[in-house]
């Protein structure tokens, strides 16, 4: 052989050498692998670098743009990920992150996970899924009695018929979501006479078969952006999603939804769909899911429920009853990893009616053919992972009581982290937790008692001196690493509906104690004594001390 | 404590447990994680039961529809998982599955693969993925410099844009074609004047405010059926994807196409976008881009390219000009679980102009608020995982020439599989190979010559015939175990294109040899010879027989 041909050779075998022989024990790649399983705390704790370093810095590390010519061996690339992708990752189970939905993972979803991978089916078909077929089927069966509670006659009958399916999995809330207002806008334009549907027809002759000028979703203020997205990709335009507005608590004042409803009726707009929120995803509240279901039904609108984040809250006997009215939607979105402790990647939606998923129904020649049970003729997405298994598993291992638990022991740290605030001179809390997410911001004792007094001028001034300080904590907490809370920005109704900036707080993480609420309080103290906002301090200061002295001046007067 | 109180708190610290101790190393489950670790081949065949069972039979172990109220052992669930779920799994990585575009992994896939669910990212923003955030962007970087290459200068410049993207990641190739139409939309119909553009009003209004009658997506009959969903998700309607004639060879028909275009601009219908197919589904052909591009440009239209399977074969120096014209689209698809080899779950599109995919950028307040690098503003999906770490350790230790020998070989293989089907008097090629997939049938020697005498309605008794034998024969393979092809139902010209279900053969597993394909024959030809079919063979040579004596005698007379 010549060089060159030994040389090719040798690269045809050590690229058959990947499919065939697995890494060395002893190999980083291995040792890596024994460590996350012996140790997945001390893993992360021990990589994931603390300090947060600077993302164009971060960049640098991943700006080659051509695909290499030659490869790197399996370890080489294995110490990369380590020290520059692992290293500056965010430490999403720690229990001080507590700014987004993403949490820490029961131990047993890795090695079960692996399984999966391992395995590779794909759920569109059960020629390469096979018993991931019904094992899918069956937990969107679970889920959807959780919802429904029908009896189990009626699961025998609709869980594993081919030509009906009781939900759809999707790899998120984002897919549900739209899955749920497709099947919606298909069936408000049906077939009728010489036409023969909006999904064949599409949305314009649909509109102008039905003498329509447009066709409308409403949800709250506090709606998911997910649903504009929606709104946008199933051709009705972002304007077609209506926010209605809320009450204090952040739930949709039904009094205006029916108002906006009976509005856009006169305006020959279709009532096509009514979105009531179960948790919003900044405040955790839920719409009165009870009223909206009456509305829906008052003016022909499918009634979606998004319990993207709340929907486990069915697993909880004593706080179930805030769901009330979930029963009576068309469909629920339900987030698997989210509050069901999943790795990230799965959602769901489940529909009352087992014949609704029709709506959507697609087929091919070489798979999911009329009549099959594969799974992929009512998804919006195609080829799919068995995320299933990993949900399957944590309905069996947890189980309802286990969930239970950590519904409410989340609510529960919620109420009491929500008093510590409330304790604390120098906090004000925003929104009262009602499900397991609170809002509050860091706010000087003095500065609340001006805002107490201020006129809308001056509290206008305050808040935006304290928007521009709440901004400031929440960066240089989370670049100091130790801990995390995000931030949004609401408009309460004390505030005259002013925007305000507000830390945002989701307490999912059963390893999150009190003690660790108390020093993301003290940390946000601490940070605000810093030189970097010591200007802005003062002036905050100097302008509620403005505002107090008038006002005592006039109290004197009086 | 009373008894109550004792099982209550027992059932806490259960819970506790598992989101702090790790399996124990003897336990089953971890004993699965290392059996996979140490021989990944050894456990699927160890635990993949060969012979299909019925799967109403399988559905018996998934019919519980309640979630269970008390917690089992994770050990009782991975024995289930492993008895009742694995068990009766498909062996999507076995050589002798070549029906499916699912094959085998590389080993080091697996252990990468725990790390990124170990570590939980969330690339809808950096917060909750930081420095996967960057990787995300190189990788879809590197697969644009794949399509485009474009310099290095120009990757400099864009790959890293917090206001630009190059490409979106997304679980797979259909949420991919979707969200390039979902682009071409928007665009096709922006604001202008008084109109605010379509993704902000919708379709009803922007074809108003244009003009026009309808939109519609141009592909041939050989697209994707993903394509027919992504226009009914848009709101166009299935209509709106016009499927146009194919050549003998399954590409489009370029001459029909721009018929087409008149045609429908005639009817003020808009033409949207074009697609070119990169390997057809069920056929593996590639269309004539460059002369699409032309089309498509002529008359305005997006120029979209579905990749999904064939995109990797630009890694090959010997095949990429097969693809010649790809560069020249608006958008491409790439599926990574396919012939990136990276674990189900994973797919992207690129774009051509790093400004295009603002034409679906969505925003909010909490999370990828305007002018972050967070890569939610343009993506369909929401919450995401962090797969773009196993597409990129793919790209590192396969590289280009990894990949290129993939790529080779299975398309080298597919036409030695093609010779000799070919050579075979008792099979008949029905498309060859252009890339790695071939169709074909079984077809007996005296059937093949009746075929080529036959007129047009004996073709079609005798291709009925062989239409259920192709069925009854793939059925029968799969259900025995040791073997799998896919099926699906083409209209091949030589039959006036009569529909004929031909078996459909993928190579994309390294580890297929010479002798399993050659197995794969023998195992079909001996099928045939079984007594559930004997009857319907029966009738099948009887009408060969009499078509041939018939031609006999007029040639005799003649």
């Amino acid at each position: 052989m010549t060089g060159k041909k030994k040389s090719a050779q040798a690269s045809v075998e050590a690229m058959y050498r990947v499919f065939t022989i697995p890494e060395a024990p002893e190999s980083t790649l291995s040792r890596i692998d024994q460590d996350i399983s012996r140790n997945l705390a001390g893993f992360l704790q021990g990589h994931i670098v603390a300090v947060e370093r600077d993302l164009s810095d971060v960049e640098k590390n991943f700006s080659e743009s051509a695909v290499p010519e030659k490869p790197v061996f399996v370890s080489e690339q294995a110490q990369f990920l380590l020290d520059k992708l692992v290293a500056n990752s965010v430490h999403t189970a720690s229990p001080s992150f507590i700014g987004h939905m993403t949490s820490a993972l029961p131990y047993f979803m890795l090695p079960l996970s692996k399984i999966m991978i391992a395995l590779n089916q794909n759920l569109v078909k059960t020629e390469t899924s096979k018993a991931f077929t019904p094992l899918e089927r069956q937990v969107l069966g679970m889920i959807h009695r959780l919802v429904y509670q029908q009896d189990s006659a009626f699961y025998r009958r609709w869980m594993h018929d081919p030509r009906h399916a009781l939900g759809v999995m999707c790899s998120g809330g984002t897919i549900a979501n739209l899955t749920a207002l497709w099947v919606a806008r298909n069936r408000a334009f049906p077939a009728e006479g010489s036409f023969r549907g909006l999904h064949q027809e599409g949305l314009f002759r649909a509109l102008r078969y039905y003498g329509h000028e447009g066709a409308a979703i409403l949800v709250s203020r506090r709606g998911h952006y997910s649903l504009r997205k929606a709104a946008d990709v199933l051709g009705l335009g972002r304007d077609a999603l209506i926010a209605v507005d809320t009450d204090d608590e952040n739930r949709i004042n039904t009094d205006a939804l029916r108002d906006k409803c009976l509005a856009l009726q006169k305006q020959k707009i279709k009532i096509m769909a009514i979105c009531g929120i179960a948790g919003t995803t900044e405040t955790g509240n839920v719409d009165p899911l009870d009223t909206m279901a009456d509305i829906a039904r008052e003016f022909g609108a499918h009634f979606h429920v998004d319990g993207a984040w709340g929907g486990p809250t069915l697993f909880s006997r004593t706080y179930k009853g805030l769901l009330k009215g979930i029963e009576q939607a068309d469909s629920v979105t339900f987030d698997a990893h989210k509050q069901l402790y999943v790795p990230m990647g799965a959602g769901l939606v489940v529909f009352r009616d087992p014949t609704l998923a029709s709506a959507v129904e697609h087929h091919a020649q070489y798979i999911i053919r009329k009549g099959s049970r594969d799974l992929g003729s009512n998804t919006l997405e195609g080829s799919r992972p068995g995320m299933a298994m990993l949900i399957h598993s944590g309905l069996k291992i947890l189980a309802r009581e286990g969930y239970e638990i950590l519904i409410d022991q989340g609510i529960d740290k919620a109420r009491s982290f929500a008093t510590m605030i409330e304790a604390a001179p120098d906090f004000e809390l925003i929104t009262r937790p009602e499900l397991n997410i609170l809002t509050y911001r860091y706010c000087p004792e003095r500065v609340q008692q001006a805002l107490a007094v201020a006129n809308a001028r001056e509290a206008e001034r305050l808040n935006t001196g304290l928007n521009r300080l709440t901004k400031f904590l929440q960066k240089a907490q989370r670049e100091r690493g130790k801990a995390f809370v995000s931030r949004t920005r609401l408009e309460p109704v004390r505030y005259d509906r002013f925007p305000c900036i507000v830390f945002r707080v989701v307490l999912a993480n059963p390893l999150t104690t009190h003690d660790i609420l108390q020093d993301i309080l003290a940390e946000q103290r601490f940070l605000a004594t810093e030189d970097a906002i010591a200007d802005e301090m003062a002036i905050l200061n100097r302008t509620a001390e403005s505002i107090l002295g008038a006002q005592q001046r006039l109290d004197r007067r009086a």
